[in-house]
């Protein structure tokens, strides 16, 4: 039966989160193509910790005290960093252990503006159906936040947000209108993200910057086992399951 | 031939507009329950003239000078007001040869954040094909505004942004992700919107104004023959054809 005392809504770009009850929520930061499925995949591969910044200055600060710096701007390394948010980046033999701080031109952006909320979780299709699995087990509204593009709408976080809501539709009541649409977009979308997407603003901008094999990445379903939950200032594994 | 350098993208909601480019492009103005389709038939009825109005306190300021006062906020016409902004308000007996002065929740609003582009037009299902017809003979870029729900992404007003581009794709190239979602989710809630939108937020919260008969007017199909511009302060009927 439904449950219709808990909701989900869907902010489509950060600009708008001013709109939702940050506060009274559980919040899903989706930022595809790159940032979180790379936070997804470094956690899976043994990274103790992501520190999420907003600034590449402050990113600079941490060097030299043993943290992997990663920095991204206009989905491009930033010029002396480590790497950027590929999720090629974050493999097993190069972030076992180790704690990095990561900032990007959108993702790190749409945590920030989040933390006042009951919980932070980060979402990307290789971790789909454990996280909907732990969010349908837990009594809370749930706002689903696109990271977007520098606050523009974009098609591949609003249709995995669409996912999240189809998995949930037996918990969770659709709230808004941009969760109606987020389900109608992901469900039209389906059987074939990958195509449907390949014309987005997007895909096109990292086609351009030869990177398909990052976008093919990012589009695999359950890959993983991790949540990475925000605690304090730094994403870690979730272990309450 | 597609000519792709004319360009069609949509603002899903009046708090995005900084990130669009109002200035180069001619803006039409989408608010479909109720403002803009109540415009398009006030003024195919005889208005001479709509003069859209940021606040009730600024509307106030015309009485008694002949005008007609129209003040809508949350779906309701503001006490002490002529009416709101329900279309049955719009006959020919009521506006024929007047100026209506009218604020609304978000259309008006959103007329407002517009007025530096190159023309602002208004659009509705019962105008669709007149201004489609019109915008494809000209020679600029398209922004699709939807004037939303408080600043709030909504289902009606990108639909009608959806069936604006379906039919501009001999001529105008989709250069945002809001425009492919747009157009995707029009396909989607074809061939039955009014059951679409029957669990759209804003559908409910009409609903529950007891004005059923209000929606399914506004999604009444290509009825009128007429386009408002902006000219000046005012909204006037488009002559140029």
């Amino acid at each position: 039966m439904l449950d219709t005392t808990r909701k989900i809504t869907v902010c489509l770009s950060p600009a708008l989160l001013p709109l939702h009850d940050i506060k009274n929520s559980i919040v899903v930061v989706i930022d595809i193509f790159r940032a979180s499925t790379s936070m997804c995949y470094g956690i899976a591969n043994g990274a103790e910790g992501i520190i999420p910044v907003a600034e590449v200055s402050t990113c600079a600060i941490y060097k030299d005290h043993g943290y992997l710096l990663a920095a991204e701007r206009n989905g491009e390394v930033v010029d002396g960093f480590d790497f950027g948010n590929s999720p090629f980046s974050y493999v097993e033999e190069k972030v076992k252990g180790r704690t990095i701080v990561l900032t990007t031109t959108n993702g790190t952006k749409a945590i920030h503006l989040s933390r006042e909320a009951k919980k932070v979780v980060i979402g990307s299709f290789l971790n789909l159906s454990i996280l909907c699995d732990w969010l349908q087990k837990q009594k809370e509204d749930i706002l689903l936040v696109c990271a977007g593009w520098k606050d523009n709408f974009n098609l591949e976080d609003t249709i995995f947000a669409g996912a999240v809501i189809n998995k949930l539709k037996a918990s969770h009541q659709k709230e808004d209108d941009a969760s109606i649409a987020a389900e109608t977009l992901y469900n039209c979308a389906q059987p074939d993200i990958s195509t449907y997407l390949a014309e987005s603003a997007h895909s096109r901008r990292l086609q351009n910057l030869g990177i398909q094999k990052d976008i093919d990445f990012c589009l695999q379903v359950d890959t993983l086992n991790v949540i990475p939950v925000l605690e304090g200032d730094r994403l870690v594994e979730l272990k309450e399951y």
